[in-house]
């Protein structure tokens, strides 16, 4: 039937949406989520009907995503027909009911995604039963080719491409401003993509930011690459499987991660990697806390980089402590380019080395290790990343103590005195957040001991660092509350770890990194 | 802090949804869907924060239900912070991964669904897991009560208190439309609360509506009930049980129904019911299919009854085709109207007699099918249905001929003339719905043959009424193509059933009706 177009003048959010009172939605036969077909002039879309009681009768409400598709700007007539349920359901149904999906149907689910055929209700249900059922590793590289399929790619011609990606979940991991360097001045290409934080105080992209532009478009990394043999850029505005985007709205409120290697893998295929590492943090504060955790996930890695044509190898890497002492986008940067001119944290310097290490040796690289150490020491990757900072836009000249930090700065003391027995990571971070990262890139926390370190009665466990004061006494008074490490002399005297009064389920800050 | 608000006029179908810009979200913290808390003067609500890339800048966009709540205009400045996530998403999380739920941790759960805290990909998640793992007896339970607690009850003082209940399936069931007068004519009193139909061609609600108002208050439902022992009303705006109209919307578009028995029971518990008879048509047309799944339902109705303190029998009704003639809510008031004037179908009046008869018995009447028969046959229920009618505010004179029905009239016939072998409840329900029905109340479809009856070549197998001629041709054109009736001269010309080329797999119209 004919409806009168209104524009609500607001996104929702990528969504398909349109709006119908309850007495037009009745006359067309169309119920709440069940899909509309709207005509204007030649161009056509399919939305998903939300029905309202107190939106005017034989108006249809059109969020800017539709209004934009169609060319409408308000008040013109349109064509609106109940239309048939996406062929997708019936694979969301089907993997509700526990069946294995054929690669044809997670296409048709995959390419329903991208094209915002499916509403948030039904995109819950198959990522919960996803998660429940789990998915077979057929199901796993059927998705993972999905979603290259469904967005942009990046060509290079040029054999191998390295790539390396860590899982996340400790704080402070800036490994990757020393391996891309490393990788590159060796004359290997490394066209890396990361994200930003989304519930940690910094990501790769965050930290990267503070010493040059990270939002390059796939021509300018191309550039870039061709330039210096490598890159540090945001993954998140390339379209690289823009599929894993819509899932992850979805995945981030139920803390539940079935997608995770595809949603990784799929982005590493799609910028043509043929060699990759993939870093697991492991231990009790970390997202993977068994060693044996560790090796299910590593070989799940190998085994569908070797489907979709990629080498792969996994490091797994102490996790219980944050990486260095910084954590917060500026103070992290600064850490990063002190360490590779030389100074800087030892177990910084030692993951970057292991793991471009074993990316050298993946190409047949003999002594991968020793090659990256030498070119870490002997300044070649510091240049390299100078040259890398200089073709995206940034001051190849810079120094750490150009990267400025916040001015508003505190100290949280021990009361007592003891050893190092434990950092949590997960509290570390929070404080960091509080007191401004990422958003605010020169806030975040240095810590002052580290495992198995002394600190004296008084003496500074860690500084926060903030851009305004408001935020800097907060973050202190995390601090002082949460204890986020634990001191003793006697590690016995401790042997409580938990009590268990009732059920507490922590609420996982974040699903693995990806 | 401090953002001003922006009403966006429209409302988000009961959510608590609020609108922050990219920024302004990233300063406070907040992630789409985390949740928010606002604040204006003393009042302050928990609104679900969606975060759009073109949003003003410092301004928070308003949903109306969250403007109404605080009494805001537009413009006001109001506090915005950062809020936990409600404590339901952990239980919500245990049951993701398979445990068992404590009836406290269900009742946190109900509480944040009538409260909007949970959103829909929240809910969608809750209801697949649900699903996926199963109920034990005491979840159900503990559902129910949940559910019974978050809304309204009707008390009246009377013992005991009767109730009946199809859980719907086959087009045309009107029942209780008979029911209700047999056993309020035996001074038993019934308060009856039905639905509108949804995905079916009329519910008992839209079929009473053309007899008598349905939209009743709580305390006008007391006086009817008062005068006529019996009431016939739509329990859609009695908000008895909240939180499933709320569930209802994401268990439609999944076509999955794990709450479909706290859904029914709490409403039976709410109007206060002590003996309820629960039909469950079955048979190949039908939701259920065989006898063996009717009696696993029926012994779950039977003890969650019990547990409840409600006496509960079930009837496995037969429902391999449409009960009497009439489908559509016009249609079928006109032909329960005639049945309890004595004419009408057989299978209708036979029907309710047995459901009658079973609920005396409960109630310890002897001979309890005969009781009802006697009251149908001698006049007296229909002089209760009158009363009814007139208390409701309907015309006690009403005649069947007085029921208006669709004055444009089509005939599907038949090319071939035979025995009816099969009638497809679904496809015969889609054609009524084409013609206009539920909506357009005079519009619906009426069989001219039933199964063993014969039908001569060229004969007609169903009228086909509408209120407007262009829905009588597409309704047409639907019988035409769907063949509802198969008719045969011998059953073994047609021993094929179903080909199976491809999964296929058909949309439930719709789970079990509640």
């Amino acid at each position: 039937m004919k409806l009168k177009a209104r524009l609500l003048e607001i996104q929702a959010g990528g969504r398909s949406i349109a709006i119908l009172d309850d007495e037009t939605a009745s006359f067309l036969g169309v119920h709440s989520s069940d899909r509309v077909r709207i005509a204007y002039e030649k161009q056509q879309v399919i939305a998903i009907a939300n029905v309202a009681s107190n939106f005017p009768r034989n108006y249809v409400g059109l969020y800017e995503e539709i209004s934009r598709k169609l060319g409408i700007k308000g008040g013109e007539s349109v064509e609106v027909q109940s239309a048939e349920v996406p062929e997708a359901i019936r694979y969301v149904q089907a993997k509700i009911r526990g069946e294995r999906l054929r690669e044809k149907e997670i296409d048709t689910i995959v390419k329903d995604v991208v094209t915002r055929h499916l509403s948030d209700v039904e995109l819950a249900s198959f990522i919960t039963a996803l998660y429940i059922h789990g998915l077979s590793m057929d199901e796993i590289e059927a998705l993972s080719r999905a979603m290259v399929k469904t967005g942009s790619t990046l060509s290079l011609d040029k054999r191998p491409i390295l790539d390396k990606h860590s899982i996340g979940g400790i704080p402070g991991d800036k490994t990757t401003i020393l391996i891309v360097p490393i990788i590159a001045a060796a004359g290997f290409t490394i066209p890396k993509t990361s994200s930003r934080a989304v519930t940690s105080p910094a990501g790769t992209a965050d930290r990267v930011e503070t010493l040059c532009p990270v939002n390059l478009t796939i021509e300018e990394i191309k550039e870039v690459v061709k330039k210096t043999n490598g890159c540090m850029v945001w993954g998140g505005a390339l379209e690289l499987a823009p599929a894993d985007d819509i899932f992850i709205q979805v995945e981030y409120p139920l803390a539940i991660d079935p997608m995770l290697l595809p949603s990784i893998m799929s982005k590493k295929k799609a910028i043509g990697a043929t060699h990759v590492v993939v870093d697991i943090p492991t231990g009790r504060g970390a997202k993977i806390k068994t060693i044996g955790e560790a090796h299910t996930l590593a070989y799940d890695f190998i085994d569908l980089g070797k489907r979709l044509g990629m080498k792969v190898q996994c490091a797994v890497t102490f996790g219980e402590q944050p990486l260095g002492w910084a954590i917060g986008p500026a103070l992290e940067a600064r850490e990063a380019l002190s360490a590779i001119m030389g100074n800087g944290p030892a177990d910084l310097k030692e993951k970057a080395i292991d793991v471009a290490g074993i990316l050298f040796e993946m190409v047949d690289v003999e002594n991968g290790r020793q090659k990256a150490e030498r070119l870490l020491e002997s300044g070649k990757a510091e240049r390299k990343l100078r040259k890398i900072i200089e073709a995206q836009g940034g001051n190849p000249k810079v120094k750490p103590q150009d990267i400025e930090v916040g001015d508003k700065k505190a100290e949280l003391t021990t009361d007592r005195g003891g050893r190092v027995l434990w950092i949590n990571n997960e509290d570390t971070a929070k404080i960091a957040r509080e007191a401004g990262a990422p958003k605010e890139k020169r806030a975040g926390v240095v810590l002052k001991a580290k495992l198995g370190e002394n600190v004296k009665k008084g003496g500074v466990l860690l500084e926060i660092y903030a851009e305004r004061n408001a935020k800097l006494e907060t973050a202190l008074k995390l601090g002082e509350k949460l204890h986020p490490i634990g001191l003793t002399e006697k590690p016995e005297e401790r042997m409580l770890m938990d009590r268990i009064p009732t059920r507490v389920i922590e609420r996982k800050t974040f699903v693995l990194e990806r």
